[in-house]
């Protein structure tokens, strides 16, 4: 694009949409990316800051008439860069758009603007009631929006799924600019193809999410925490085998080591116990008698793997902070310096093999990595930590980084559970992807993005 | 295509596929449909009972080479005619290939073939200490394949949802005759469009899926069963949703009417009640206490919505009988005479007042029309029933059927809960879709079938 075509372009961009557009350098850089280190960004051309689907239609229009790309974000919590900024074009940020529409306590649904926080939702629901149960880390801050466009995981996923498991319907403003609408409010639908399915986890390449319809349960039952120490990461990941072999169907089931709950506890003063290797937090929401026997049960299975101590609590505040505890680790981590984040998912019975590959990469490549994962899901989030300012470590890590990727595709897994490709993963995705479903991703990127506006660059190989 | 065209290609897939191939129209006769009433159909070119992906990988190369349309088909179960022959296409059944090739119980999934039967898959599992949950109530005679293409439902997706949410990676022949795999084996992932959804429920129009791998759960709990007896519809309805009003997530909510019973009761003499107007099926799987007070608040929500009668049972043989006659209602009233399913789908809220239109209907177009409905997700199936060689009454029963579909999305409902659009629903598609995401559907569907040979004319407006 040249100068003066971008002139022009800017110039109909405030003309159509006036004060929703930034321009300002230094007002546009915090839009510019996401939380994903060492992701390359540059700075837009502008940030339109969205207050309504109308907003979004008409920047899709002028972007399809100037062929310049959108970069749609939410709050920008994610960790694989896919909503860092290309240089040339323009960034959508969906945060104003963050009401929450309607909650249906007889449908069991909510309707919400993508800017809406995942916590508020859940707070909204549980007013009436309800429960929405997609329940990503990043919680406080990420958008529904965001949560969407990653098709985003977290704590609760073993037993109750993840996001894509909760979209009934979505509004989306397509890249030939039309507002169309995805999926049904129905329960049940086979009517013509899944598109709402297919721009889940789609990272803004397919279309503009900008309504969100998701379906509810009822509020879930107390749930009982088991904490149990380990000296040894195999030992830990025999606990998780063995937990998942029992029969339990956990509510949760999350390994934190000691790098972290150490990083958390320096920063909080949680009084958190930090001798044991590994800890080994599994939930169950199952009521009454049978929760616990499926408590009682998990514990055997810590304490015949080896574990040091195993505590049983259904005292909500006592296990609340063991599981703050594991949400705050990201965040902990990042005061010691830049921290990649890993997001491989292997099967489960590979978790201990994939662990001990991890601590072997950490060894031959000397980088610090702290772990934490879903292990109940093999999802597993190896955080490399490198000192601020040294680049011969950083690359270390870039390079450790490459080979726990590889590990995973050799144990069967995927490089990417559940934080999405963006910028980081896309080498890894073109090594686990077979050429001809490449070529499928493209012709339908093609098929949906005819001008190719669409967050280009992003989520596929 | 020429007879000299025909002839030509006939040749080649002789040499290519031997005694695969099926050409005596007295043996194609019943691969050249479904079970869809008045869906039209032609007897094929050929009919080739595949015995291996590489055989379903020659036929492709063969047909793109000729542009031949090929048909593929499970068991021949459904019920919008979505397996129907068209002329001048190729039938692919894909009954030979019914193996059960991989049961993994730590990792809990199955991998089979497509023609495996839904029933020997679940006994298969349930050997192993572990559950398929889909149970569409064709599951005795139905393919796993069939119930991907159709992404079937059942009696159990009101707590433990649909066949493509169980499904976990496809082998796929593509449109361009590559053999790809779709989706992933681990718990989680999300590397690249979800492709494997986009095929789940696309009827064979963007790939043949040639083999199936499916995550499984523990063993289910034992069911208590809940049978309310109703003199009205409008009854039957409101205790519907009293009881999804009430917070318990049933494992299934069935309506079937006095019309049903006294079929199954004629056919099977299993000494039914057939004294009340509708009778509603209540289960719950929850364990225990817990799942004792759930079948005890079901029990009050059906009585305040003024059940004649109610009935708890944890005996499994009664309540079996009860839901054996909810599957056994289709094949039952067949044998009355042409049976045309309908499959809307609406707001639970709007089942009293969808069965009240129903029930309008049969009034106005003079059809007996009798109803089982999966209440609890708002999917019903309004059966109509015509004598057989009564033209008129065919004419009238059509009629009824295109104003039943007017009410579903009258009421915010679909076309299709779980039959698939076929070739019976496409016009009724075409009224629920808007144009800009019809564009967006035949734009998928050029993407990924370039040479248009994959069931063409069916699933898509």
């Amino acid at each position: 694009m040249t100068a003066l075509a971008a002139e022009d372009f800017l110039a109909q961009l405030h003309e159509r949409l006036g004060e929703v557009v930034l321009t300002d350098p230094a007002a546009m850089e915090r839009y510019a990316h996401d939380e994903a280190e060492w992701a390359a960004y540059a700075l837009p051309l502008a940030v339109v800051r969205a207050r309504s689907t109308e907003d979004v239609r008409v920047l899709v229009e002028l972007c399809i008439a100037h062929r310049v790309a959108i970069v749609p974000r939410g709050s920008g919590t994610g960790l694989s860069g896919g909503a860092n900024a290309l240089s040339g074009s323009v960034v959508l940020s969906l945060e104003r758009m963050d009401r929450v529409l309607e909650i249906d306590q007889q449908e069991k649904l909510a309707v919400v603007q993508p800017g809406v926080i995942n916590d508020h939702l859940r707070e909204a629901v549980a007013e009436r009631g309800l429960w929405y149960p997609p329940d990503p880390a990043s919680a406080p801050w990420s958008s529904i929006g965001g949560n969407v466009a990653t098709n985003a995981g977290g704590l609760c996923c073993v037993k109750y799924g993840v996001t894509g498991d909760y979209v009934r319907e979505l509004e989306v403003v397509t890249g030939t600019g039309e507002v169309v609408r995805l999926g049904r409010r129905t329960a049940k639908g086979v009517g013509g193809y899944d598109l709402r399915s297919l721009l889940v986890g789609s990272e803004g390449t397919l279309g503009i999410v900008t309504e969100v319809t998701v379906r509810l349960r009822p509020a879930r039952p107390e749930e009982r925490t088991i904490a149990g120490y380990f000296s040894s990461i195999t030992a830990a990941g025999e606990a998780v085998a063995a937990t998942l072999a029992s029969g339990v169907v956990p509510s949760a089931l999350e390994l934190v080591d000691r790098t972290c709950l150490e990083a958390v506890d320096a920063w909080k003063q949680m009084g958190l116990s930090t001798e044991a290797e590994m800890v080994l937090l599994g939930r169950t929401d199952t009521p009454g008698a049978d929760g616990a026997a499926e408590a009682a049960l998990m514990q055997r299975c810590f304490e015949e793997s080896g574990a040091s101590f195993v505590a049983v609590s259904a005292d909500a505040q006592e296990s609340e902070a063991l599981f703050a505890a594991r949400r705050l680790a990201y965040p902990a981590l990042e005061r010691l310096g830049p921290v990649l984040t890993e997001d491989v998912c292997v099967p489960v019975g590979a978790v201990p093999e994939m662990l001990a590959r991890i601590q072997a990469s950490a060894a031959s490549f000397d980088v610090r990595i702290a772990n934490i994962a879903h292990a109940g899901d093999g999802n597993l989030h190896p955080l490399l930590i490198t000192a601020p300012g040294d680049e011969a470590e950083r690359e270390r890590a870039q390079e450790a980084f490459e080979v726990i990727l590889a590990d995973a595709l050799d144990l069967g897994g995927t490089v990417t559970g559940e934080h999405g490709v963006g910028l980081l993963k896309r080498a890894g995705l073109g090594r686990e992807l077979s050429a001809p479903v490449v070529a499928m991703q493209r012709a339908v990127k093609d098929a949906l993005d005819p001008h190719g506006i669409l967050n280009p660059g992003k989520a596929i190989v």
